[in-house]
């Protein structure tokens, strides 16, 4: 199954990846730009056919090595 | 208006990060990882009313920064 994991910089975490983005679409004339948050997406195949087990699957290689739970929320998605 | 980019590695292209994270799903014993593919998402906040001229600012600032041309494809998506 296709499965995409949305990790997110939680919103009272500093990004400063995205502040840097920010000034050089500043620097380039984009000046309506006034905020950049870097994210990550994490899409996966795994192997089986129930829905649920597989989601369960997901979360728990999220909880211990695709997120940073300290920083990061994380969102599971079935893609089927 | 709030405007979410996701940037995916097209799939021809090798992607060495996913294939290191894929490895190390295995290692922990998630054997059932056949393929995992990093991907990007830039959440951008833009001055502006209009989503149509606010979509092609963020295409333009796509192709000019943050995305790669060769490399990458990339989806703007208007949140409001």
């Amino acid at each position: 199954m296709k499965v995409r994991v949305t990790i997110d910089r939680r919103s009272e975490i500093a990004d400063p990846e995205g502040h840097t983005v920010m000034r050089a679409l500043h620097d380039l004339g984009f000046e309506d730009v006034q905020e950049v948050r870097m994210n990550r997406v994490i899409d996966l195949e795994i192997a089986g056919d129930d829905p649920g087990e597989v989601r369960r699957r997901v979360v728990e290689m999220c909880e211990k090595l695709l997120a940073n739970p300290v920083l990061e929320d994380f969102e599971v998605e079935i893609l089927g």
